[in-house]
Formats: C-alpha cells, structure tokens, sequence
C-alpha cells in the first residue's frame, strides 16, 4: 500500500516540475539544483560562484533549509535576490516548493537562478525541481565509497564537484576511486576537483556555468 | 492532502517499533540506532566498539544501506552477527524493516544490537525502530551550523558523538559553538569529542555503552 501512495506523490510532482521548466525555458533562464549531504560546502560554492561571476552574470538564488536562514542571509549579503524555503521538517524541496517562490522571483531578470537544496545525499535525488541540470557536490572527508552506496544523486547529477580537497593529505580518501566507481555509474558526469577553502580548481567550474549560461542567451538572440 | 498520508505512514510505524521495543525488552537486549550524514564515520565508530567490547558484551549488527553491503562485509569481518538490510531507495530504516531481520538474529544471545541507519540527517530521525536510544554523529568537517539546520536529530538522540577531532586544525569549526547549540535543543544530550582514527576520547564512549548494557543485565537478574 505504501509504495503506490509514493509513487502518486512522485508523479504530481513530476507535472509540476514539467510546468516550472517550461517557465524556466520561456524565461531563458538556467537552472541548477545543488545537492550534497549536510556540510559538504554547498553555501560556500555558492559564495564564491557569486563573486565570481556576478558581474557577468545576473544570478538569483533559492535557500531551502528544513529550518533557520542562515545560509539565505549568508547569500543575500552578496546583493543579488534570494529566496528562502523552509520545508518544515521535509527532507528535500519538491516542484511545488520552487514554484510557490517563483512569485517572488522576477525571473526576466535573471540569467542563472541556483538552487541551494536541503542537505540530503538521498532524498532530493528523486525530486525533480524543474532545473536544467542537478549539480553535486561529495567533500573529501565523506570518503571514497559514496558512489556505490548512492547511486542514485551520482547518475541524475551533470557535474559532481569534489570538494574539500586540500584535506587529502589529512584523511583516507582515493580521490581517483571516487572518479572510477563515478563514471561507472554515469559516464556522462562532468567531474571538478576544488577546493572552496583555497579556491583550487573553481574557475573550470565558473567556466561550465558561464558556458552553460550563454548557449541559453544565445538561443535567445536567435528569436 | 499529502500530509494526513505522511502522518499514517508514521503512525503505522510507531506501532510496528513499539513492538519490536517490546520484544527487544523481553530479551533484554540493548538497542543504539546509529544516525548520521553519509561519512560522518559511522561504520569506523562501530568497528571500534566491536573491538574494544566484544569479550564483553555479546553484540549484534544490524547495516542499513540503500545499495551495496560494503558495510556489512567490514562488520562481518570482526565475526560477529551482522544483517544487512538494503532500502532500495529508501532514505531510512524503519520499524517493519527491523522486524523483518529479527528473524535471522537469535536476540537471546545477545547483550547488544547496533543498528548503522542508511546515511542521512533527516529522515531516520523522525522514524522509531524500537531502539533505545539514537545515537548520533556529527563530524568536524560538516561544520558547526548543524544543531540549527537539523534540529531535530539532536532532539531525538540521547548522544552525540562529535568525531573527527583530529582535522580541527585544517577546517573552519568552533567546537564549542556545537555544544552550545546542541544543549540549547536538547539539554539531556551526553556529548562525546572523539575522533576514530586516532581513537581520542572513545573510552568515554565505551563506558557509556558499558553502563547502559549493565543496567539492563542487572534488570534481568533481579526478575
């Protein structure tokens, strides 16, 4: 009885995601859903992406955090547009959530809206929120073994960034393991390795967001 | 409309744990539901104990993983009890999960069954096995945001194991400020600093798994 009622769940958000692409396309807006477990470096990324690219690019962003808004206040410092979702209690953000925040978007405005996800390796994987691609981050001090006992975050993800990696010479954690048992599970996965901390290998990734960004403005133009 | 079905998932479950809390009684069998964000060192925490309790007390393992058995192999190997159980996708263990294994543990030979939860902050916390007590760990790394963003972890457990001390010098992490918070939500919380690679502080942990094993076997002889 209960796997039906999950999967009904599943489905109405399906239909409800479907739509907010739809107003993210016409919109020509990009959409990335940031997903890692808890303390993995998500606001940090986010931090240092802002700086990064702010002046380039017009970026807004969603907090979702089952309570407080630390994170949304870390973020909305950096004077761009910040929305903040408290799912009380519920372990990841759905299509419903994102699209009760779009009101308070003004989405013409904006280039790239980023999706700061609840902390969850596991839950947020089966959410479609409407992004364009599902970005995810793995810390080194996670260890090496992540991809097999979670698969699932590793083959919807278009990017895994790992994180933290100026700990490795403190923790065990094969990094080329990660990046093995990774591409075996999605040989698709666009693989950074960075350093939030020491900002080592952060400008590959400025440079997949920036890419990512113009072939939609591009296809704006085109019109 | 998806809330009443969330709540009859969770009421179904209560009573399914209250039994298995009756039959784990019965036996008077001591029951710590391990919870943590993946790579907090939960398996690490649980290979230690085994090694340092095992001519004690007589421990079983019960590993919660959505996909694969990597744990359940490293448990084994110490050659005591161990039943894996794969979720298939589900964020969490929960009490009909637990039933199910009861059958291929002989509970009256044992003093002590630990239960590794699927890795995840959020959703074990608010689902019963029929534990004793949920025993948390949170590692340095994640940060010391975590007793605001996820309170109610911190609320459920009776411990918190903060582990992998031996990286405060290279991460960005007040201790201090984590038992502030911690205490702030759960007064009754037994704080442990430990670190499982080089074992600091896991005799305070040992004796309080000690003492808590006791006072059930002296339950039992005084029936």
């Amino acid at each position: 009885m209960k796997i039906p009622v999950v999967r009904n769940i599943l489905e109405v958000n399906e239909r409800i995601a479907a739509e907010n692409r739809r107003i993210f396309s016409e919109n020509k807006v990009l959409v990335l859903n940031l997903i890692s477990s808890p303390g993995a470096g998500k606001t940090s990324l986010l931090e240092h992406t802002i700086d990064a690219l702010h002046k380039e690019i017009r970026i807004g962003v969603i907090e979702g955090d089952i309570q407080s808004n630390i994170d949304a206040k870390r973020i909305s410092k950096k004077g761009i547009p910040t929305v903040q979702i408290n799912t009380d209690g519920a372990c990841h953000l759905d299509g419903n959530m994102i699209r009760e925040t779009l009101n308070s978007l003004n989405l013409e405005s904006l280039d790239l809206l980023i999706i700061e996800n609840v902390g969850n390796l596991v839950c947020p994987a089966e959410f479609d929120t409407g992004e364009n691609h599902k970005i995810m981050l793995l810390s080194i001090p996670e260890g090496d073994d992540k991809p097999v006992k979670y698969p699932l975050i590793f083959r919807q993800s278009s990017v895994l960034l790992i994180n933290k990696i100026d700990l490795l010479p403190y923790v065990d954690c094969d990094i080329n393991k990660i990046k093995k048992l990774s591409y075996r599970i999605n040989p698709n996965l666009t693989i950074f390795e960075v350093s939030c901390k020491t900002q080592e290998g952060l400008s590959q990734w400025y440079r997949w967001v920036k890419k990512k960004v113009n072939a939609l403005a591009r296809k704006k133009s085109q019109r």
